[in-house]
């Protein structure tokens, strides 16, 4: 079976491979520069991974892969423009180095390249995989509207956080290794295992990364410590905390998020002190371990022989093992 | 054979038809908006009418003849970005009537909403389909880059000006024509020729269109006249008459186009006289009849019997009739 490492290899091999027009620079170099700089590649290689569940061959998974990987790509690239990020993965972002225009036209042609190369695959079951991929990416783009109707909401429920992380996050990861299994020949039924497999992942992964950005290790997690406390965003843990706090609370804590003079270590040692006292660490875990034992009882369903899920399984700890 | 009127009232029927989600409102209203605004729908009419030409019943053509109408209109809004334009079509454009972020993202949808309808229809052709629609996206992008582009260069030749409205115009229309003919069972090399056709018609359409800014009569064209030449828009004509003048001359034409003080119709005067003295009209309208006669030509070639081109030779007319 093919290793997490063995498949990110291919993944990179083939980005690399790619060829991308030159012409006009203004559209394509943007293109090249984002798909360069690299990540983790998780999503291409759960595509390949996925079918290597079921087949040994995995060719007709690449192409596929680079689909999914230059979506993502995609959504990162307008995204930033629309939160006005000026860097990405340390290098400044595309509408940085270049302009807004650029970056909102270059992103525009990934989602057509994506098509591009989800199709190079075979062709009895390119129908499902336009399917798969189409459903996924209005979800992604909604999933984004939500996040962005969440900065100006007062109140985000519960339920409303969940849904908005399923559609941003969770439902790409379950769509790569679903378009996997299909490549890899899965019955329906196991290519929906699959689906829900990947989407639980997703979820944990994202309430994880939540997680850490309050109470992880700064230099294992790669990140400053409370960058969400300090941009107010609406994160698990701020959005739990205020369904869970009474109203004294409530204002306390809005008073809090609005207080603009506030020290940068202030704000983010009185947020976690409210955390604490609703032992939303405890909480947060809880449901990152809900949602992971979700994921895995999905991947046991699937019907291949439990050596062939080994890599899988490996992949998902280590997604949740960044804490440590 | 259907007219082109009752083409239209199909595909405005089917868009009536169209179910497009209801939340998160601030991205599907502006999708829902932009569509409902209406506009000629020619693109999707050549998908039926060119599904007709070699068929009569054309239903297989309806939900890919709107992947072409969503496909246009997301260029359009962002396009309208991109172009900072307040109106369309007599309405405020979507990054107007609600913001640039939620314009950015509901033309995002729309992409993929495009492949969302053009799957379905029969799936032996769906790859053919996604093929050419792909092509043709990447195409429309690269278009509107060398448009962009164009803003802030100083020379542009002929040459580069009839390749940028190949991809931001013709091969759109060549598109849908090669998109309606595959459906309808056109051989390889009549949906070519229904290609080519309907890039020359675009070519000749795009040329009539700056020749109409600066020529046409007001009331039946529907704009401002010199609408190009206030806003230094480089325009065939201004292409053309840069490339033919001399170095005086172009020094002139520089000086016109970059004083900000001289009055609107003063300026469209001055820069009419400069185009009758290269006899650009003449020329403009040699090259509309050149593209005319080229895609005539091209329909001529498509093997089916003379009786079942009357719609689209009208349509063809009708597209270069608008100065009458």
């Amino acid at each position: 079976m093919l290793t997490l490492d063995t498949t990110r290899d291919m993944v990179n091999k083939a980005l690399s491979n790619l060829v991308l027009k030159t012409q006009p620079a203004e559209l394509y170099d943007p293109i090249r520069y984002t798909l360069s700089i690299g990540g983790k590649r998780l999503r291409p290689c759960m595509v390949i991974m996925g079918c290597n569940l079921f087949k040994d061959q995995v060719d007709e998974a690449i192409h596929p892969a680079l689909a999914i990987e230059i979506f993502h790509n995609f959504t990162l690239l307008h995204d930033d423009i629309m939160d006005d990020s000026p860097i990405r993965r340390n290098q400044p972002t595309v509408h940085k180095q270049w302009n807004r225009n650029i970056a909102i036209l270059s992103g525009d042609v990934m989602a057509f390249l994506a098509y591009g190369q989800l199709i190079q695959t075979r062709t009895d079951i390119i129908n499902d995989l336009i399917h798969i991929f189409t459903r996924t990416a209005e979800g992604v783009c909604e999933g984004q509207q939500y996040d962005m109707n969440f900065e100006s909401k007062c109140k985000v429920t519960e339920v409303e956080y969940l849904k908005m992380i399923e559609l941003k996050t969770a439902v790409l990861i379950g769509a790569s290794l679903k378009i996997g299994s299909v490549i890899g020949g899965a019955s329906t039924s196991d290519a929906e295992s699959m689906y829900a497999f990947g989407k639980n992942l997703g979820m944990a992964f994202q309430l994880q990364d939540d997680l850490l950005d309050v109470y992880g290790d700064p230099i294992i997690f790669g990140k400053t410590i409370g960058g969400d406390i300090v941009g107010n965003k609406k994160t698990y843990l701020l959005v739990k905390t205020v369904e869970m706090a009474d109203e004294k609370m409530k204002e306390k804590i809005i008073d809090l998020l609005e207080d603009r003079n506030m020290e940068r270590e202030e704000k983010i040692r009185s947020v976690k002190t409210i955390y604490d006292q609703y032992d939303i660490k405890q909480r947060t875990n809880e449901m990152v371990n809900n949602y992971f034992s979700k994921a895995n009882s999905k991947l046991e369903e699937v019907r291949v022989e439990e050596r062939r899920k080994q890599e899988l399984r490996k992949l998902a700890l280590s997604l949740l093992d960044r804490e440590k």
